[in-house]
């Protein structure tokens, strides 16, 4: 299906317009996870994350067998001010590597059964330097949002959005500053590894990027502060929730992207776990805003959907065993 | 292989006689590892697991391909002090539960790719009642600690150990107060559910074992206070070290049985890891006490195995990275 959406008011429209879960089948999978052969509560966090799976679903005992993991890659304007330890090539060079299956994330797709699909988002056009112009048109966001919606496989059963992008950790704490209020020293961090200098320089560029833009609208921020891959990871959240296709977040770029449709519309975010705390340092504040918890707190700081695809085995495991175990009638057992 | 001993004399002497990981296996994973298409420590805790394992496989770039989960069932005769919201009979309910397929350990299992083998160790034959008598002969708890070691894989590449037995968080919790310290109220939780009255039957129960027997000595400890299915583990994990294979540990019956080894002979848990923190009280204490960092905290108190299998598919993904990930050199990708 085609992207319901030409202009940024189409697509926050689209946002406003969706339903929540289906709370028949939540009610159901309740009773289920009840009967189920073990104590009350004894799979914690599986317990809770089974019942909303099935909630997106539609289905009290629901099943986990085709997970997509897509990766956007996108450049960026805001390198010319010195904001990563890596040089701008490198984002090709990292499609490169995503699609000869040498990168972190082919590793982990594959170790969690999941298809990956790599999306190089006019890799050839950075966004504009955000501290001089926008980072994008309008009509360059919407083309992002649409390239992320569009990728999107409708018979998915789980998705997790990752990305690649030098300097986009720099475009990410633009996009949390303006949409969850706060300056470059509360959202920056040293992404793939600045030093000092470079972490001052990322803060001040945000500082500057924040004073330069009218960014009071969240949809504004994904567009003057964000960058092609940013907005396709929330363009393919948002096609996720169409679809009913239940979403794990990945990192800190990941989540400030999310972030833009949460504020944008409330509850947009209803169907998306947070797959995992990440390093970089302002993710903690950032899933504090959206309130998830993350399943998973490994020390990872890679973006790609590192931690999105990790979490997806978490999730598996915990559709697996709401779905295929005994309940205590069925295996004779006493229920205590 | 048989177990090579018949008594804890023996067993005691062979815990003392295992030697350290491969040092230039470990030397060569930690060179592989700072030459991935990754920034420098960007997979956090996944680059520590992946070179701890080379280390125990002996390889730099070793695979994960034959993983081993058994869980061990017992009877414990200081149920008849009520410290238990679940009747003995469930244990021999839940062992057929495992064999038909239906626990939660069986849907783990299988989604991580691992073979399961349940032993039911003289389910007829509980314990004794700690508070009047030891729980096990000598000759008892050798007999457990053998089919323990008999019950690995001598092929397999990852062990998790994992239990079931109504009335053994009254045992762990006796055997690590006397292992590592303490007295009922530090390491009583509430097992499967019990209330508040149970709650302080279970912490007078072990207080009442600590005095009775002479628990100085770890083994001793694990012969007076524990039960057949933390011995079997115990032997398990020993066997485990003798093969080579690293151990992912579960939760708190299974860490209380594997301290006595590591308080018999330090060290000897050098090729475990923790795989969750649990929910059950004083877990956390107990991984505190054998330095372990847990993998995941997922709120689980259910036993079995299952925050162990839940964390091997953390492993499994951290050692596709480790072996399957490209160089620098190899994906032309500059290296920052």
């Amino acid at each position: 299906m085609t992207a319901p959406f030409t202009t940024l008011t189409e697509f926050r429209a689209t946002l406003k317009a969706f339903d929540g879960p289906d709370m028949a089948a939540i009610a159901g999978a309740k009773d289920r996870n009840s009967q189920l052969t073990k104590p009350p509560g004894a799979l914690g966090r599986l317990e809770d994350l089974a019942i909303w799976y099935a909630g997106w679903r539609g289905t009290d005992r629901p099943q986990i067998t085709a997970p997509q993991v897509i990766v956007f890659a996108g450049n960026h304007g805001v390198c010319a001010q010195g904001v990563s330890a890596f040089p701008p090539e490198v984002t090709v060079q990292m499609v490169a590597n995503f699609e000869h299956g040498g990168a972190a994330i082919n590793q982990l797709a594959k170790t969690v059964g999941a298809k990956m699909d790599v999306h190089a988002v006019d890799l050839d056009m950075p966004t504009q330097d955000f501290t001089t112009a926008p980072a994008m048109s309008e009509g360059e966001v919407v083309l992002a949002l649409t390239t992320g919606w569009n990728a999107v496989d409708p018979s998915a059963d789980v998705l997790v959005t990752g990305e690649m992008g030098i300097g986009n950790t720099t475009a990410a704490a633009a996009v949390a500053a303006a949409v969850l209020g706060g300056s470059g020293e509360d959202w920056v961090g040293r992404g793939t590894g600045v030093d000092d200098d470079g972490l001052a320089r990322k803060r001040d560029v945000v500082d500057a990027g924040l004073a330069r833009h009218d960014v009071s609208d969240p949809l504004e921020a994904l567009r003057c502060l964000g960058g092609r891959e940013l907005a396709a990871m929330a363009g393919a959240i948002a096609a996720a929730r169409h679809y009913r296709i239940p979403v794990i977040l990945d990192g800190f770029i990941c989540s400030a992207a999310a972030a833009s449709l949460e504020v944008a519309a409330p509850g947009a975010l209803d169907h998306c776990v947070a797959g995992h705390l990440s390093a970089e340092g302002a993710h903690a504040r950032l899933l504090d805003g959206l309130e998830k918890q993350p399943i998973l707190s490994l020390g990872l700081r890679l973006g790609e959907g590192s931690g999105g695809a990790l979490a997806l085995g978490v999730l598996k495991a915990a559709v697996a065993c709401h779905s295929d175990m005994a309940t205590f009638a069925e295996a004779g057992v006493a229920a205590g």
